[in-house]
């Protein structure tokens, strides 16, 4: 049988890192008191303050729609809203898990590149007034995916502008970091450099992308959203039971920066297929390609045949765009079969 | 240092199984699409399905609480109840996700041993009427758990006297069974003859507690029950992204009968604990051993002293009754060892 | 045609007082914004103050159990417990309404006259201790019906016990006064002594059971909830488009003291009710008739007889007991024929 | 005193139609049993059926938004979406209540005019397949305002081919109708000729802005629908206590075409302004005039002074649109001195 095959279709195909898997292996003797009260735990989370700073804490859970409503739930009470790109991983592909579970409306606001803007927020909340009959929504919580969902990366600039923003009008700003990783890693900047220090409130921090095999957590800035976070992570049904093997996971991702190498290599891959895939006539590349992910536009009848050699994603049926995404794993040599398969298929 | 302790606070104290480990690390090769659509989720749905009989189908969950929320909310609609033990699962330790996620009122019935009974499900629904002007959430779901809280185990009989009931009234009939192998190995049954032989809707399978790293699931007797399943696993945040490592730990315990090999042996060492603690003055053992798990009465001033020694939980504080758990990797080495230390702090 | 029947099914039976239905015709002119920006509304509001001290603030609401999850609302966030006796209201007779809405648990807590009493909230919540991993909901509230669904009436004291309590173990205190009034009437006591003074800090006022067409509220103590109450209100469902109707019937109870003349009528009422039935051979009150609530255990055979000349519930099927209610509009001979008919099915 | 002012800002403005409230005052009579079992409930119940034929039936609810909620949850599961306008009072006037209720995703389509068209809904479920991941909140019911939030009506041939598309793609068909009677007016149709006859499952029906004090109904066309309409209804906070004065108002509505009649006087008014602010140089009239409201653009800095004269709403304040609304109790004259002003203002 052939080598099992690696292809584009996300980064959460990948496998688990070594380092991760030995960690793992590693966690694995003996009892440990369930849901947090053991060893492992206890240093990962300590790697995590180190990493986010004095005035943080991480909250461990299984998956990263869970990390999105347990965080987001610590900022929120039911009638206020949310706002988002329209293209935010919160508004379309978890199956309205935080309208199910929050009760809350969320508020998406179109964008070119899966970035919102001080600008868009502005237009969103500065005409609402004092809605002294509560007939609309409050909005409460500026969300962002960084990376985003189309590869773009904010800067800490752009962030901080959003904070101010979100301080001008009384609301909170919570980041979805299912790929954080990938935008410290494309920034060259450390973790807290894109959240402490520009003022998100609450943070889902991905393991899973980056090498894990499944590990999330949400990382706070203000203790007093602590007993939000624990009663909300138990009752998002979020919190890990033998807890060490999920704090495994994220000891071998911060220990000495496993997860800076691997977002920068997955990174570099995207750029490296970007590059390549430009050269082929008939290709468009849609987006920057900041982080890990490549979006394209390629003749339509060319994508089915395409999809035959690897699995990858339609991202837009009518515009003809799909996303090709890379991860820790991905090879130059996975690479540059792919460009040749695509300089086929378009010949 | 120390070899690590094994104690006797629960079974998701214990670690993982080896064969499980082994499993997992088998799984680490290459890409596969997330979300379940990978070669080993495919296996171990196959083998549910050998387990569980034709009708049947699994959906792989990461947690408990999750997959009780998921099943649950397959069979109700939120003006509906659930009748369960005053001690269940869903009642007292799940911080309330049941009414969270599904709106929905428990119905909690005070029992002796943690069983539910035809006569207390009459009692609680029989009297209702039509109720028309809809004051009272309608009782809907009879959910037992097997084995129960207090260890004890329903037999076949018992249980198709609550699924008869059940009919009787329009009820539907849910299990959770985050312990139901050691029910199955209990009674020397296989798993169909606890639940799709006896009329139970929707299953709560559990793993974790039984030698598995994190894996969970639900299972359905009803192919109408899909489209619930499906899209409430994604909403209650509970569909596992790399899918491949659940499934793997899944295919571990069903291959060869592991999960039966495990759940006996706790089930051994529960009852080798029982026998010599009830020969200590002092401790009198207050459910029937059925299970894996003790529960035992001593004087109060010697719970704590004893702790020190092992890590185990009071069940109930006014009464002086505690909880000891057996697990597939307690020894009879560790067994002897503790019933020696309870000896010597009631000397 | 016969005069109209008048029984002693509920309160919400009877009709509306003609000062209150006076009152609505009179707010029948011209236009006035909709949602509460009207004077008549301006007008009732004011009253609710005077009733209710400095301090608190009246939101007008449609009904009772909207009151009750309105005011719950601003006080709960969805991990948090509400406890109450078994016999409440918002237990039995909402249909699920507050764990649909809110999220919330209820812990119901056995009573053997609808009241609870201290050391029933320190049994509850003494030893739940810090709960870090967050297991059980937490409890947050301590709800008390004044007067109960067991026609009982709890004295400042009792309030100020449980409110002690409730400070002692940072609960906050909630008021199901769908019956205020009539235990205000029965203690001769202002409306605020039972409420803002023995630490309230949200209650539901109820107009409907005491003349009213339909108009309750929810009071509160802490200016601190008015955006949970404002927007908790909307998102209930539960704000009136044309508010000033629901005005005008407070204004005609609160103005000149309707409402304590209403009470202390039905009061009287059931008094009246409860002497005459006690000497009949065969009934037995079976609570002290502190309100308008008379509960009776009469032979079982009995009953239906009983209910074919006038309505009235059973309340408890097994224990032969049911329940009279008497209202503003009751008459004197109300009473009396329906003491004959008692005395004549009984014979 | 001057007499009170009728304005523009909203047809819950209005004051109650003289029929209507000599309806109420009419079924003040002796004691009737709460939540519907009275013969007024019963009288409205049936002449709502004759209105809308042998397969409905209606739901007595005390509000507008209750009704929404009411009625769309009796369509959908949690898991499931609405598709509506990004103008429709589910989406942008409820606070998020139907989010909240029923935990359900809104997506909210743009339109020119409030309308709804096959083609929108083609677009946006089309593409969708099969979801077996279920990362989408599954599209499952289509709701239009009728008259929409613009003013503008349907036609049957609309709704049918709405309808029809609804059935191509499994959707079901929910009408917000708190405006209905406008609607139908205005097409001089009967309501069933909007309703059941083009495929409506659920209607939510206004009468508190045709004259009633507060009075809504839901109206359902699929009799399974009646338990999930009951109990939805209660555990909502909709049912009404005292029902008999809520259905006395659609009595006094219904009997006799009094609703025909409020709601063609309403759109004649209408009509009458929006002919007459035509003439006005310097405004524009923005929407089609089907109803009983009218959409105007005027110069920014002439609004403020316009709202002193008369209430009203800005309807878009970055486009200098407004809104004034009709009702039954609109005159003549109180139309031709508000042009009067509109000319003076702009002069």
């Amino acid at each position: 049988m052939a080598a099992p095959a690696r292809h584009f279709a996300s980064d959460n195909s990948a496998s688990t890192h070594p380092e991760v898997l030995a960690a793992i292996m590693a966690a694995n003797e003996g009892h440990a008191l369930a849901y947090g009260a053991d060893r492992w735990t206890a240093s990962a989370l300590a790697l995590f303050q180190a990493e986010f700073g004095e005035g943080s804490a991480a909250y461990l859970v299984l998956g990263g729609t869970g990390a999105n409503v347990v965080g987001l739930g610590a900022l929120l009470r039911p009638w206020e809203a949310v706002l988002c790109a329209t293209t935010a991983h919160i508004n379309v592909d978890e199956c309205g898990a935080p309208e199910r579970f929050l009760g809350c409306k969320l508020l998406p606001l179109a964008t070119p590149d899966g970035k919102l803007r001080p600008e868009m927020i502005r237009a969103a909340v500065g005409g609402l007034g004092e809605d002294h009959q509560a007939h609309h929504a409050r909005p409460r919580v500026i969300s962002v995916s960084q990376s985003t969902e189309y590869g773009t990366v904010y800067t800490p600039d752009e962030l901080r502008a959003l904070s101010d923003v979100a301080r001008e009008f009384g609301l909170l700003f919570h980041m979805d970091g299912a790929r954080l990783s990938n935008a410290a890693a494309a920034l060259d900047l450390p973790l807290r450099a894109l959240t402490a220090d520009v003022g998100v409130d609450v943070l889902s921090f991905g393991g899973t992308k980056n090498g894990a095999m499944g590990a999330e957590a949400v990382v706070m800035f203000d203790p007093a959203l602590d007993e939000a976070l624990r009663f909300g992570r138990k009752q998002a049904t979020q919190l890990p039971s033998k807890m060490r093997y999920v704090a495994a996971q994220f000891e071998a991702l911060l220990r000495d920066g496993l997860w800076r190498r691997n977002a920068a290599h997955a990174n570099r891959m995207a750029r490296r297929l970007a590059r390549g895939a430009a050269e082929v006539p008939g290709i468009t590349i849609t987006q920057p390609v900041d982080a890990n992910a490549v979006f394209a536009r390629l003749p339509r009848g060319r994508i089915a045949p395409l999809q035959e050699r690897r699995s990858f994603y339609i991202w837009d049926e009518a515009g003809s765009e799909v996303r090709w995404m890379c991860s820790f794993d991905t090879t130059e040599g996975d690479v540059d079969a792919f460009i040749s398969e695509i300089r086929a298929v378009l010949a």
